[in-house]
Parts: structure tokens; C-alpha cells; sequence
């Protein structure tokens, strides 16, 4: 090939037509990509948007602070996925062999998906509790073993202080299953005991009078005597159930034992000691028992 | 090449009937495609709506509204999937490359197979608890060790409300084997252990003529005394059981327990406390025992 | 290109037999599958049939019904899998990618194998209930806690009624072993602790000599006295069995219980109460225990 | 183009040497398919005829019937997966696209690897059950908390009936570690407590005695006295043990009580109740214990 | 073909354009891969340091070394994979068969994902009980069945030295629920159970003007008496609680022992020993008791 | 096309150099494949053979025949594998598709995977039990709740007897944590409790008298007294510790109860009963205790 | 074609300067191959032997040899990676489908994956712990409910021997959490029950004098006399700590115990019995108690 020949290949090369429509049309896509790319993640961020301000109408203040970090965190998410997703179509579109890159990132998920599953569950769990609102800073709640108030609720784990003022940490994703003491009235429940030798109908007489007459700042309604729950050879149990303000049944408990032991007590009514009946042998003779 | 060499290549490439032919089928596919989703979803959505008709026709009014609120969730998801493979479609119609976005689905996929399968479940496990009817708002029932009353039913969560007014949030898949105290009519269960030197007939008696002229608007039959439940060093253990209306029988359990205490009071019957035979030796001597 | 060479070409291009051929092998295809798929389910459904009928002739009537539900599902099941292969194999004759098709189809089987193996599970566990009769409606079984007469036997679930008439409702998936009580008879086992003064033979004589003379309906033979099943501080436990008609155990040992009770007693042979010997020593002198 | 040159073309296509070649080919290849596939499955049918007839001659009856329904089994499921593979390998020849039929088995496949993973795994050690003769119907064994007599030994679940009438389905897979007690003959093991006073030499000489001249037909050797098992407060522990017949343990255990008792009593030596040593104080004065 | 033919043949393939035009792109895009991953190594660097700069400004300096060593962490592995992504680019740019490679890399993840799934759960606890500051060596935690002074925080185990000596080596994976002990101040609780024949008001003034005038140094508050934390036969409970300095609960609550049993000593209330009534019988005649 | 014209096609086409060149070189690799499959598998033969004699050069010759069982096994799979891979190679060449087999042969692997996990499990673990030589028949080994002596290692069971008789089946897999009680030395331990009032040294010196002088066949040294082991309120006790011969604790333990109890008995030191001090108060007036 | 032309065209094929270079340029690839894949094996071992060695000089000689077992695994590992990848390579450069020993090479790993992930996770485990150091042969460890004394630590099983003989085999991947004794110096820990009676002081200070005078080889410090552990109806409990040399705190009890008991014998203070209040009702009249 003279040298001619070869010029006018190269310049036949780069006036090819194909050539030029297939790198424009190229050039359009990936216009097209960044479009819709940008497009897409504006769409998210508004849909979040308006999720999160529409829960928020309806809440409290310091919710709205946590509900902003819920939707900070989604946009994210978003945002980084659809800018994967933009950057693969890039790429491809120019010729480059994705297959390296999607197999980095399945090797990486896998890895993800295998030993960071809790990390996942934690975080899906966290983002529902605040969604949910399960339970807010302050209450108090029990999870498992672990009972006190909420300290701190993170999208990963959540801080409990129990009474005693040791923080328990735990994921949000061994969260299964949450009692809330926070959200109603609690019942304080107060079981006496007392002797079988006692008339019943007197000792339900005398702590239904105490009852009546008693006050507390917590208490809802005035306590309520059940009636005997429990027949038992150390005596006759009654049940007094008093309604008081959550989580304040520890603190009317006590003020219904101190008045219930100090009636009980003028009325002359026993509390129990255990009992038994013995019978008394005297041994005569040798070794055997009894005999 | 010249110019209208060029021009003329443009104008065959232009009128090249393969080309517009390839067009004019694609341009139909994406009809058809977009014609056939929105079929799709269209036929789903009736499915759906008669499948909840069927069923909203022999239930209660709040039912009802569950269920708008299951269909709705179905019409969703099932929008959500037709529209996805229908993109997908026409997409690839154009001719873009799908493999990126849908590496991009399929580590989603697995991200949310791996770390959310539990919220998956939940949802799978709440959309049958309201379609097989399992437990409405307002049952007592018992799941695991929290028992209480039906506060609300979620699709992701389910909350119960224990008699002493802890919220127990409880998530669908955790709620494997319910246990629903409001269906049927209960039994209240007594056993009263009277001492061995009571003769049984007598107290059988006692205890028979009292129930039978026992009232309480719980019960729904007089209750019965079944007879020796056990005997052992305490004493004879007699069993009375009482069919009563649903969840009433710890009311029904007090009422029976104070009538039988009264009528055995009455009868001179003892309620045995623990009794044990002692034998007395007094020591005598050096170190060894019983010598 | 004049327009008669545009048009000869159109024209070949129409003419063309390769593409006819491979439009008419395309539409014989379909039919193809069409036809063979219709045949396939039709195979499916007469197998399906024919099992059936033929464990049907050896059942109980309101088994039958069971069996055409279990049927049912299983022709619905094969039915889908069946149409959907159909179809995919048809619209990849006419050339249309199915790639995003069954990427769809595939990350909603992971879903459903990660969040719903357990419905499945269900399901498969359900089928094989029904299909091995492992319990009927009515029987009395146990499975993990759950104890009671069968209510309901579904395809998710079985439902449970306690003797106390709490309804249990446990997933298929959860039966893994299950206790069927009303299958063969019972036998009831009543165990005696007698003193240790009393002659062991005369007791055993008394008790021998009272099961004898026993009645009750729901005795298949006469109860069995076994011997002396323990020695204990206690006093000899002697041990005592019948055989009763399936689920009359409880009412077969009250009834035991209560002929043995007034046989010992008219015999005058003891229940021991726990027994102690005490060696009394009396202190002296200041505060040393023993001294 | 002429009628003619058409019909050329078409001739020339029809007589082209390499398509027909191809075809030859192509029956001849699905002839082959046939052929191995069937050859295949006959070489894994005698196999399998061969291992069972080979186990067959070693065993019993009863047996044998067994290992008949497994080889059924295994034949089964062999010649579907030839058969399925070589229907696989016909159409891929045909030129038809397998991609949606294997995606179809692919999901399937999944869905039973995920939901039906503890059917197949019952399926499994089902067969090693009767394979490598763990236990055969009639034998005593327990499983987990779950012991009787085997009732039935199928391939997904087995039955046991317990003592005292239930039968308890179990599936398979549950059956990790199986105790059989009908194998070798067992131990029934007697733990005797004597009180401190007795001399422990002339004890364990009249428990030898009466050992010696124990008869039971259940009996392999005379009973064996082992010597002092435990020294406690409550007394001296003697331990006897006699190897019986697989399965009477408890019925020889029996026996061995009651001569034990009889001979201890005849020879005056005590079953010792409980003792304690009790201090007595007399409170003089005020409220201070032991002042 | 003669020489001169074969060299032209050589010489028109070595300058042909397209080859070179290939070549020359290829280069390019190596050059260009290289240059990207050392950019997103680069920025990944600058960014992993900035976040831990922020982070430290706010720290202890013991922490800024961990937040090093994570950092330096993080910048290998991410160096890892983006490497191992450009040489696989550059690989396939010199139409290197990469699937081999990845299929290693596959094989080798899947056991990794499989095998190694808590080796990687340890290190992203590790790394996050670093990053949310959970514990800090010298803390005194509780994790599971634990409890101990941090002595080293590691990215797989944790050191947790118990207060008796021992070392306890904790995978991080197995860190889930964290308490520490080492936050907050702790409350010493003090239960004394007093007779019921003291006066409850006495008691409760006594401990409390003991409490008043109590000196400790790691007291915060003045210990508080909280009333009657439970009536049960042995006697009535008093519950005392004291704010202290965090972990010295357990010094604390042995100077209130010590005090309020001095307290309680001078005031002559008696701490009850445990009660019980006994009724004699003594036995007359034959072999029943109580008779 | 005229005959001469057909006829020399067909044999230009069977006389054509590529075609013959490409069938010759698929003959060739082929029987490659055929000597490298052969080669491979006789390389596995022979290596896992020098492995067998290396080990069994130092072992048991009981050993030796278990080894080979398991040289055997592994020489199967290898070969199994290795062919499996030739017939694909082979297959592969003469362009038969494999798609539908290795998905054949992909969803048994997936189907084994999952449902057979447990089988592949118990024989790796069974594999490396003989390797390893954790035990052996005849040992008394304890696993999980499983103790007695092992009767048969097979590759999926161990068959484990009690001494009580009993036969435990244990899948290999279930085999976690083996103790075995026949490697070493075992040490008897009995504990003494003797009273209070005894003076310890004493006591010590009698019972270090006793075990110099003490000869057992099982003995391997003297008994060691060690010293207090425990204050309570029940005595002081006294440990002893005895090192005997394997697995022969118990026989030593009963030779150590029966001479300390002797030695005890002969020099006066009394082993304690419960002791208790009690109050003695004698009620006065109505209905209150301790008035 | 003649003979001639024929010859021609097999020169021409063989003089193919495309075909020469082709083959040239797979085989400097393939020499390429084995170059890098022998540089890699070569890099990486040597960047172990440095790791090792930079590990082995801060340690004891002991350690120097477990270390290189642990090299000479990772290099084996690592060169059989490296050779299949490289192997994989050469073979597809040689245009062999790798398709089936890749698909074989899949199974297997999946077979590996499922089966063997707890060989794997045992393997990997027991690495980490020759690395971590977390304990050596020698030391006394607990694991789960295991302790003794390290006896092997294997790659794949730690044994373990108890202090009473047995040995423990323990699969590595079961050590999750460890608690090494033989790190630190121990605490012993003995409590000591007085009565109440006692002057708490008086007790507190001849305990207190006690210890400074006591002597023990294996105590690091006086043991310290902390205070009142509890009150309790038995008495009050006086806690007594001793910093011992690790692992020696058993033997230091004891002699606490000793030394404790005797001073406490010397100044006449008591340990207390267990004591009780009892009240004595004689019984007047009928049957019932309490009349």
C-alpha cells in the first residue's frame, strides 16, 4: 500500500459515516444517561421529601429531627445507586468490558450479604422503629433482658439505661420484640395473704374501705379488690389491682403494701406464717423407726 | 469519496427499508409492550378487587376495611413488577444495555434476600394473619410469652396490650403459633385439696350442691365436679371446672374460689396444711448421732 | 437507488423463502408449544386424578373432600409453572429478549425463597399432613405445647382447641412431631405411696383385689397392679395401670384414684405423710451452738 | 427474480449437502440421545437390583420388602433425571431455546431447595434409616424426648408408640441420634440407702444373699452388688445392678425391689427417713432473737 | 506464494491502520485505567482521613490512635479492591480470558462467604464498637455470660479481664448486646426484711436517719429509703437505694449493710429469722394418723 | 447444480484440509483428554496410597484396616470426579451441548447442597475422626448427652453403648465435642462432709492415715487429701482425690467411700446431719402471732 | 482439485503468516503465564516468611514452631490457587472449553460450601488463635463448659484435659468465646457466714488479723478482708479476697478456709446453723386445724 492509499484509508476511516452516526448517537445516550440519572435522583429526593413532611405535620418536634435523618440517609442510599447504575451504562456505552466491575461488586456484595446481614437487619430495623414510632427518647421500654429507658435510638443501635444506670447497647436488629411501659396507664397489682382462720368477707371489707379512702398522685382511679385469686395451704390470697400513670406501678405498689399492712394490722388481721402439722413419735426399742 | 458520494451513502442509509422496517417493528413492540403491562396490571387489579369482594361479602364491616387495605398493598406490588419488566423491555427494544441496571437489581435483590428477609416475612406472615382471620383487634391472645389484647394490627408489626397496660410491639414473623383466648367459650379450672381425713363423698357432696346453685351471668353451665384429680401426702385433690363465656374464666375462678371456701367453712371441711411425722431421739453420749 | 430497485428489493426481501421458512417454522413452533403444553397439563391433571380416586377408595367420606382440595392446589401449581413455560418459549420464538422477563421472575423466586421458605414450608408440610393422615379433625394430638382436639386442618395452618377452650393456631411448619392421642388406646398409670410399716403384699393384695372388681365403660381390661415401682424415704410407691378406650386417661385415673383411696382406707392401710426423725439437743451456756 | 431462478434457489437449498448433512447428523444425534438415556438408565436399574439383592441375603423377610420399596425409589428418581436430561439434550439439538425451560426448573429447583429443604432431608435419612438398619418396626428406641415401640418406618416420617398408647409421628430429618434399647440386653441398676447406724458389711452381705438366690426369667446373670455408691447425710447409698433381657429392665427392677425390701426388713436393717438435729432455744424477753 | 509476497503480506498486516488504531486505543485505555485507580484510590484516602480528622477533634487522644488504626484499615482494603478492578480492566483490554481468574476469585469468595461469614462479622463489629465508641479499654462491661474491665479492643476478639483474674477472649461477631457499666452513676440497692411485729414506721425512720448521716466518697446523693418493697411471710422488705459513683455499687452497698445493721441493731429491731406455726398431734392407736 | 457438479462438492467438502485438520486435532485432544483423566486419577490413586502407608506405618493394626475403608472411599470420589470431567471435556469436543446436563447436574449439586448438607457433614466429620484418631472402638467417649463405650465408627454414624445397654446411633456431624474418658489417667474424687464439733486436723490425719495405707489394683498412686474444700453451714468438707487407671474412677470411688466411712466410723468423727436451731414461742391470746 | 493445488493450500495454511503469529503469540503467553503465575507463588511466600519471621522475634521458641506450620499452610494454599488459576489460563489459551472444569470445579465448591462450612470455619478459627495468641499448649482454658488444660492445638482441634483426666477434643470453630485462667494472678474468693449474735466488728477484726499473719507460696498480697457481703436471715456474710499467682486460687481457698475456720474456733465465734421461729398450737377438739 503506497503511501496515498494508506492516507486515504485513515481519512475514509475518520469520514465514515457510520462511524461518526454510531459516536454521536453515543455521545446522545450518554447525554441521555446523566438526564435521566440526574432526573431519576430528583425525583427520589422530592418523593422523600414530601413523605417525611407529611409524617412530620402530624408529630411532635423532636420527631422531625430524627425523621430528617431517616430521609437524609434514604437519599443517600438513592442517590449512590443510581449513580452506580449511571456510571455502569457510561462505561458500557463506551466499549469498556463491564464484566471486572459487576464482578468486583457481586464478590463484595456476597461478602456483604454473608457477613454483614446483621449489619442490614440492624439498620432496616432502626429505620422502622423511628418510622413506626415504636418507641420514642424517654420511654421506657424492655427488649430480651434488658429493661430501662431509651437513651438514644441510632439507625444501628439503640442505648437503654436500665434503673440502676448501667447503658445497655443494643443492635437494633436483636430488637424483635419491644414492651413499651411509656404508652398507657399501668395496673400496680398488690396480692395479700392471709391466714385461713381469718373471715374473708371482714379482710375483703377492711381493704376495700382502705382503698377507697387512699390518694396518690399517680393513681388514676381508686384501687380495686379482686376478690380471692388463689386458695393455698399458707392461707387465702386476695388480689388488689390499682390503675396508675405509666410507669408508676412500683412507686403505687409500695404506698398500697405500707396502707393494706397498716389496716391489716388495726383490724387485727394475720398475714400468715407458713404452717404445719406434726406428728410426734417416740421412738421405743432397737433401730427401726417407728416401730 | 466525494460529496455526493457521501450524500448519497447518507440518503441509502436514510432510506434503507431494513433499517426503517427494524424501526417500524420496534416502535410496535414498545407499543404492544406498553399495551400488554398495562393489560397485565389491569387484569390484576379486578383479580384482586373480586377476590376481595368475595370475601368482604360474608364478613363484618371493620373487616372490610382490612382487606381494602391488604388489596391495596397487592395492586402496589403488582404495578411495581409489571412496570419493572415492561421498562426493562423496551429498554432493551432500544437496543441499551441491561446488564448494568440489572446487576444493579440483583444486588439489591441480595442485599434486601440477605438482611431483610425477616421484613419480608413479617409482611408474608401479616398478610395471612388478616386473610386466614387469625385474631382481630380486640381478641386476648398469647403469642410466645407476651399474652394481651389486640391493639392493632400492622402489616409489618402487630401490637398487644397486657392486662397491667404494657404495649407489647410484636413483629408478624415473630408470631409462629397464636393462641386466641376470645373464640370460644373457657373453661375456669379450681382444684381444692382437702385433707385425707375428710371423707371424700362427704366433700364431693358439699362441693357439688354448692355449684349447682352457684349463679354468675359468666357462666354458661353450672360448673361440674369432676372428681380425685390426684392423691398425694397434702391431701385429695378435687378438680370443679366451670364452662364460662370467653376470657372470663379468672372471674369466673375467683367467684368459685370463694364459694367453695365458704361452703367447706360451713361444713366443718379442712383444708390441710402440710403436715409431717417427727420421730424424737434425745442424744445421749460421746459424738456419734442417735447413739 | 431508483425506485424499482427499491421496489424489486422490498419485493425479494418479501419473497424471500429463507424468511417465509423461518416464519412458517416459527408459527408451527408455536403451535408446537401450544399444543404440548395444553397436553402437559392435561397429563398433570389425569395423574393428579387418578392418584386420588384411587387413595379416595380407601378413605372415609370427609376425607374425599380434603383429598379434591389437596387436588385442586396441586393442578393450579402445575397448571401456572406449565402456562409460563409455554408462553416464555413462545415469545422467544418471535425473538423478544426474555432476559429482564426472567431476571424479574428470578428476584422475585429469591424473595420468595428467602422470605417465604417458611410459607412454603407451610404448604409442603401441610400436604403431607393431609396426604399421610397423620391426624384427622377431632383427634386429640400434641405438638411442641400445644395440646388439644383438632380443629381445623388447612394448607397454612392447623387450628387446635385446648380442653380449656383456647383456640391454638399453629403454621403447618411448626408440626414437625406430632403425639396423636386417639389412635390406639390409653393406658392410665396410677401410682400409690404406702408407709413402710405396712406389709407390702397385703396392700398389694388390696389394691389387686379392688381393680378386679372394678367397672367403667371406658376400661378395655382390667387394671394391672405392676408391683413396687420405687423405694423412696417417702415409703413404697406401688404402681397400678389400665388400659382405656383412646383419650379416657384422665377419667379412667379419677376414677382409680378414687376406688383405690376408699379401698386402702377401709383396709386401714396408711398414705405416709413425709417423715423426720429429730435429734433434739437442748444448749447450755452462752451463745456457741452445740457447745 | 424469475419463477425459475426461484425455484432453483428452492431446489438448491432442499438438495444443499450441508444442510442435510446437518440434519443426519442431528437424527443421528437424537437417536444416540436415546440410546445412552436408555442405556443409562437400565445400567443404574441393575446396579441398583444388584446392591439390594447383595443386602437382601444377609437379612430377614421382613426386611427384604423394605429394601424392595427403596430400590423402587432410587430407580424412580434415577430414570427421571436421565429421562430429563436426555429430553433436555433432543430439544437443544431441535434448536429450541432451553433458556426458559431451565430457568423454570431453576426456580423450582430453588423453591424446593429453600422450602422443602427438611422434606428432602427427611427423604434422606430415611433412607439411611433403613439402610444401615438403625432400628426395624418393633424395636424400643427413643428419639429427642420422644420413646416407644416403632410402629412404621416410612421414608418421610416414622411412628412410635409410646407405653402408655400415643403414637408419635416424627419426621426423619428430626431423628439426629436415635437410642435403641432393644439391642444388647440392659442394665437395671437399684440404688438402696441405708441409715448411718447400720454397719454396712452385714448390709451388703444380706443384699448379696438375696441376690444369689433371685430368679427371674428375665435375668441374664445373678444381680451384682456393686458396693457404696454415695455417702450422704440421709445415709449410705448401696448400688445393685443385674443385666436382663433387652427391654425388662424395669420389670426386673421390680423384682429386685421387693426382694430387696422384704430381705431388709427381715434382718431388721432401716430405710432411713430424713434426720436433722435440731438446737431448741427458749426466748426470754424482748424482741431479740435469741437474746 | 513467493517471499516478496509473504513480506508484503507481513509488511501491509504491521501497518495496517486499524491494528494500529486498536493498539493505539488500547494503550490509551490502560493509561487510563491506571490513572482512574490511583484518582479513586487517591480520593478514597482523603476522604477515609477526613472523616477520621472530624472525628478525632472530638476525641480523647487514646481514641485518635484506634481511628488510625481503622483508617489505616479501610485505606488497604479499599486499595485491594480497586486494584484488583484496574488489573482485571487492563487484563481484559489485552483479550486476556478473564473468566478463569474470576472464577477463582469466585470459588474463593464463596468459601470465604460460606466458611469465613463470622470471621467477617467480627471485623465490621469490631469496627463499629470502634467507631460508635461503644466501650473503651478500662471499662467494666457485660456481653453475655462476661462481665470484666476491658483490657484490649481488637478488630476480631475483644479482651474482657473478670475481676477474679481471668481473661475472657470474645469474638467481636459475639458482642451483640453490650452493657457497660462504666457510663453513668450506678444505684447500690439494699433490701432488709424486718419482722412483723416491729413497728414499720420506727424502722423506716431509723434506717432513714441513718442513711442521712451516711459518709461515703463515692456516694453522689444521700441514700434514699424507698417504703415497702414487698409483705411476704418471712416478714416486711424495705428497700433502700443510693446514687453512687459509676461501679462502686457493690462498695457502697457493703457500707450500708454495715451501717444499717449497726442501726438496726441499737434500735433493737430484729432482722426475722424465717417462721413457721407447727400444731402438734400426738398419735393414739393403730396405723392412721392422725386418727 | 448437475451431478459431476454435486459429486465434486461433496468431495472437495470431504476432501477439504480444515475439515479433516479440525477432526484430526478433536481425535487428538480427546484421547488427550483420555491419558490426562487416566494420569490424573492414577496420580490421586497413588498419592492418597503413599498417605495410607505413611500413617499406618505408625499405628495399630486395627487402625490399619479402617484407614484403608477410608483410602478407598476417597480414591472413589476422586475417580468419580476426575471422569466426570473427562466425559464433559470429551463431550464438549464433539459439539454436543452441555448446558442441559451441567443444569441437570446443577440442580442435583443444589438440591444435595441444601437438603443433604447434614449426610456431607456427618461423612467429613467421620473422615476426620479415623484421621485424626479422636477415638477408637472400645474407648468410653461422651458427646453431647451421649456416653458409653464406642462400638463401631462407621463414615456417616458412631455407634456409641451405655453401660446401662442402650445402643446410641450418633450421626458423625452431631459428633462437636467428644470427651474421651480412656487417654488418660482419671482422677477419683469423693468429698467428706464432717460435723462442726470435730476437730478438722484430726479428722484430716485419720483420712490421710487410711488412704497411705489403702491398695487398689486400679491405684496408681496413694490418694491424695487435699484439705477444706468448703465451709457450710452443714460442716466442713474435706476433698480426696484419688489418680487411678482409665476410666476405673467409679470402682476407686466406692473402695475410698467404703474405707473413709470405716476409718470415720472406727475413730468416733461423725458425718453431720442437717442442723437447725429453733425458737420455741408459745402463743398467747387471739388470733396474732408471736403477740 | 488436483494434488497440486491441494498441496498448495496446505503450505499456504501452514506458511499462514496470521496463523504463525497467532501461535506464536499464544505461546509467549503462555510462557508468560507460567512466569507470573511462578513470580506470584515466589512473591507470596516470601511476604509470609517475612510476616512470620517479624512474628517470630518478639517470641518464645515454641511459638517459632507452631508458626511455621501455620507459613507452611498458607503457602501450600496459596501455590495451589495460584497454579489452578494459572493452569485454568494456559488451557483456555489453548482453546479447550473450560466451561465443564469450571462447572465441576463449581459443584465441588459448592459441595464444600454447604457441607464443610464447619471444617472450614474450624480451620479458620484455629489460625486466628495460633496467631492471636489467644492461648498455648499448657495453659488452663474454658470453652463453652470445658476446662482443663491445653494440651494440642491443632489446626482443625484444640484437645483440652480436664483435671480429672478426661480429654476434651474440641473442634476450633466451637472456641467462640475463651476464658484463659493462666494470664493474670487469680482472686480467690471465700465467704463466710457469721450469726447474728456476733458482734459484727469483733468477727472482722480477728478475721483481719488472721490474714496479715497468713503465709501462702502462692499469694502475691495479704489477703484483704472487704466488709458485709449480705445480710440474709442465716446471718451476715463477711467476704474475704486473695490475690494468688494464676490458677493457684483453689489451693489458696483452701488454706483461707483452714486458717479462717481455726481463728474463728479460737475466739469462740460462731458459724451459724440455719434457724427458725417456730410457734407451737396444741390442737383441741375435732378435726380441724387451728380450732
Amino acid at each position: 500500500m503506497s503511501f496515498n492509499e494508506r492516507y486515504n484509508k485513515v481519512m475514509e476511516w475518520l469520514t465514515d459515516n457510520e462511524l461518526w452516526l454510531a459516536f454521536g448517537s453515543s455521545v446522545l445516550r450518554v447525554a441521555l444517561f446523566l438526564l435521566i440519572g440526574r432526573l431519576v435522583v430528583w425525583i427520589i429526593h422530592k418523593t422523600i421529601d414530601r413523605v417525611i413532611l407529611e409524617r412530620e405535620s402530624k408529630r411532635l418536634p423532636n420527631h422531625t429531627r430524627r425523621m430528617t435523618t431517616v430521609g437524609k440517609l434514604m437519599k443517600n442510599v438513592a442517590s449512590y445507586v443510581v449513580y452506580f447504575i449511571t456510571v455502569m451504562l457510561i462505561l458500557s456505552e463506551f466499549g469498556i468490558n463491564l464484566g471486572p466491575l459487576l464482578a468486583g461488586a457481586g464478590v463484595l456484595g456476597l461478602a456483604i450479604g454473608f457477613g454483614a446481614q446483621s449489619l442490614v437487619k440492624d439498620i432496616i430495623t432502626g429505620f422502622f422503629i423511628v418510622l413506626e414510632d415504636q418507641f420514642a427518647v424517654g420511654d421506657v421500654i424492655q427488649t430480651g433482658q434488658f429493661k430501662g429507658t431509651v437513651d438514644m435510638i441510632g439507625l444501628r443501635t439503640t442505648r437503654v439505661q436500665s434503673w440502676t444506670g448501667e447503658v445497655h447497647i443494643i443492635p437494633n436488629g436483636m430488637i424483635n420484640e419491644v414492651t413499651n411501659f411509656s404508652v398507657n396507664n399501668t395496673i400496680a397489682v398488690v396480692d395479700i395473704t392471709i391466714a385461713f382462720e381469718e373471715e374473708v368477707d371482714r379482710a375483703l371489707d377492711v381493704i376495700r374501705h382502705t382503698m377507697i379512702t387512699l390518694r396518690d398522685e399517680n393513681l388514676i382511679n381508686a384501687p380495686e379488690v379482686l376478690g380471692i385469686q388463689a386458695i393455698a395451704p399458707t392461707g387465702v390470697t386476695i388480689r388488689v389491682i390499682a390503675e396508675c400513670r405509666p410507669n408508676t406501678h412500683s412507686i403505687v405498689s409500695r404506698t398500697l403494701n405500707m396502707e393494706i399492712k397498716k389496716a391489716l394490722d388495726a383490724s387485727g388481721i394475720e398475714i400468715p406464717y407458713p404452717r404445719m402439722v406434726t406428728y410426734h413419735r417416740n421412738e421405743k426399742g432397737g433401730g427401726i423407726n417407728g416401730a
